[in-house]
């Protein structure tokens, strides 16, 4: 395949993954012209001293002017005020990513703002995360492996849908397409409802007379279960209230499980015990393995 | 503190736990005779070629004879036949300890057995596990920084206490004293219950229609919340099973929390939301910091 020339390419928000697209991209010689913007100062200066972008705009307007690929890696409650103030700026052939974790609020978001300039917009979801945030944890290599689900628009031309595919690719991902339902929905389950377990439970030890008890005595097991609910609050705040409802019909179905869990418990019946963990284990390490052996393509 | 000399130590069942209970002991000196027994051949073997122990009985009656410390490390359910066959062959001054996860039950099945002789019977439960099992996995330093919490009997003479004490922090751990009962109140708390939530969530996802594509788009944080469910199946029924009345309580009231949460979903209630998870963050976070800093001593 010919090697992707992007020309100048804007971030908006140059935190943990919008700064790796740009180390990422900057790492496949796709761009040597990154242009940032941010609402930390200090942020962008880790940036521009990590060489993670070569230029700091004022303003979003000036980031994208020029530019052949804007990323919108800003919070997700931020996307319709960054559509408002880029729309007047892109360049007729510019092509708009973004990297939010709910894709239909990002569709609506565009399609209020840009209008028929939504056809340049191109949602894509990177399953790639850690919990250090910002400039400073930015890496090169935080894509490859990883899976990017993209969720094209009707209304996108076949080849801005290529283009972002391209643009993945070379970040070293795995690039999937749905729909932005369906994406909203499966990562509902696997994402999103895992992360609201772990928070309800430090939540619910934390409240409790004896927390310093409970977590005097929380060992491995625990810490790597509630990882998750050391992640952005502020992040899984918007996650939850733009995907409630998948979230919701989510938690009712593994409530649901629970309770069937606990008659099992509450009757001391080890074999149906030991049956569903023995599924449950296999279930996951089949997973780990396939997981482990796509990565290593 | 004077140097710990045991003599022979007798290890019954040579696993992840029980092998590093002798590498850790051997690496403080305490003990070069070192007597292992075990249901599988090529376990013992393995046992054997790493120097996990010197020498590998034919039963647990003559692995313990002569021994001034016996350490079970059976799978529970194993313990009251365990006792029964090396009741007759303790020697007159030997201490026995245990593993095993859950202390109520540890404490049954020594009186029940043992009887007067429950009296050398020291329970103790480190909390410090793998994924990994078997005398191949064992490390001397599985303990270092560890918690371990000991849970006398009324009936045991204190300086059984104190050997049994000395014998852990001579295996690196931080030792704590407990109750049986509040020991596996809290236990059913910080770790049951999130193994419990864990095997729930995989065998969820494991028997839906969709569930390739579920766990196609499972990433990161799913791989950790979900680690505990690649846990030992038979081991974590006996746990279930003999704490069954704390673990169903906390299922209840954490099945509670989620009906709280799913309400402040529902009503797209991001300032509630947002609150709810900076406090498990911070409460995560300090917890963390606490335990870097205790492991670091």
């Amino acid at each position: 395949m010919a090697q992707l020339d992007l020309g100048r390419v804007a971030v908006i928000g140059v935190g943990l993954i919008g700064g790796s697209v740009a180390l990422a991209l900057r790492g496949a010689s796709a761009s040597n012209d990154m242009v940032g913007v941010g609402r930390e100062a200090e942020n962008m200066r880790t940036a521009l001293e990590r060489g993670v972008v070569d230029r700091v705009a004022e303003s979003a307007a000036e980031a994208v002017a020029g530019a052949r690929l804007v990323v919108i890696a800003t919070p997700m409650a931020q996307f319709e005020s960054c559509f408002a103030e880029i729309r007047d700026s892109l360049a007729e052939d510019a092509l708009v990513i973004d990297v939010g974790s709910t894709k239909r609020e990002a569709v609506r978001a565009a399609r209020a703002v840009l209008g028929a300039r939504a056809s340049r917009f191109v949602p894509s979801h990177p399953i790639a995360g850690a919990e250090r945030s910002g400039a400073a944890a930015a890496r090169a290599d935080l894509f490859t492996g990883k899976r990017v689900v993209v969720t094209p628009l009707h209304e996108n031309p076949p080849e801005a849908v290529q283009l972002c595919t391209r643009i993945w690719e070379a970040c070293g991902a795995r690039v999937s397409r749905m729909t932005p339902e369906a994406h909203d929905e499966v990562l509902g389950a696997v994402s999103h409802l895992p992360h609201v377990l772990a928070y309800a439970l430090v939540h619910e030890f934390a409240k409790r007379e004896n927390a310093g008890e409970l977590f005097g005595l929380a060992g491995g097991g625990f810490r790597d279960f509630t990882r998750i609910a050391s992640s952005h609050p502020e992040m899984w705040r918007d996650i939850c209230v733009v995907n409630r409802d998948a979230i919701a019909a989510e938690l009712e179905r593994y409530v649901a499980k629970l309770g069937s869990l606990r008659t099992l418990i509450e009757a001391g019946d080890g074999a149906a015990l030991e049956t569903l963990f023995s599924e449950a284990k296999s279930a996951r390490d089949r997973w780990l393995d396939a997981v482990v052996r796509d990565s290593g393509r």
